[in-house]
């Protein structure tokens, strides 16, 4: 992960946008970057997406990702132990036994 | 990565909800999550969200990036590769002499 | 029309939230606000949402409403207005004779 | 309002389109569309982008309020009514006195 971060980061930086990138305007972008996603799916069933759309799905997908290691990153989130602290909580809220069907 | 995507991919199967995860949904569920993290911002300024909300910031950044892994599972995208692909794709259409402001 | 209007504002100055109505915020809102109304046919179709969640479908969709009036209003625009005009340019966009399938 | 909602279900009839218009596909459509128009408002604040986005603000504000039209349409919700009812709800949810700051 560690890796992706600081290409990331290179990319913004070299561009000097470091200076646009407030986490409330970087939560505002992930949510754009989700529905450029979820646009791909319009009208279409998942089949059909799939197919017609799918290099669109894999670069809009992209883009969610780097929006959320960049408002990680500026937020000082080590988002592999976020993930990790979040699946455990989820797993207290969802027990195994009780929602098996 | 692929430590991570195990984990998710385990809590997934745990719950047998694998039937329910399909492309279209989960597009679905990635902006509902990004809205949960958005909403933290709602009437306040960064500083003031981060601030106040700093652990739920941290549990829905975790959600967007777990439904992220979910999806690109379910795709079969390899989600590094794609990040390095579209860095590389922006990289173009933002070149770095003609944006430095 | 008017009369919702006058009602929304009622309901905002009756609580002196006019402070925090920016456009940036309210836009912010709408999305949530749509957000929380998709949710409503997460891993479900629209059979199934429409049955299970009506009231709340119905909640969830006069708040997109009532953020679209206040936006409106902040905005100085004619709500009315603009929806003719917009429908005249997406005819424009989607000519009738074209598109029928 | 009802030679409003006349008005937009005409242009969807002119294009055939009501094959596609589920309830789900038009919440989607909903979330896509108020983040068409939050996106007015990125890297930027609230007066920046009321001046300089100005038109495309009203187009798409009034594409949120063609698409609420339509789902209430296809949900038979009388969008009026619905408004009204969530206004007094909201009223309960948020009385007056307390909140006054």
């Amino acid at each position: 992960m560690n890796h992706l971060i600081k290409e990331v980061i290179k990319f913004r930086d070299d561009r000097n946008w470091k200076q646009f990138h407030n986490p409330k305007d970087l939560a505002i972008s992930l949510t754009l970057e989700a529905s450029e996603l979820l646009e791909n799916f319009q009208w279409k069933n998942s089949e059909e997406a799939t197919k017609e759309n799918y290099q669109n799905l894999k670069d809009e997908l992209a883009d969610v990702a780097i929006y959320t290691l960049l408002l990680a990153h500026e937020l000082d989130i080590d988002i592999e132990q976020a993930i990790l602290d979040k699946l455990k909580k989820n797993a207290e809220k969802y027990p195994i036994e009780s929602i098996w069907f």
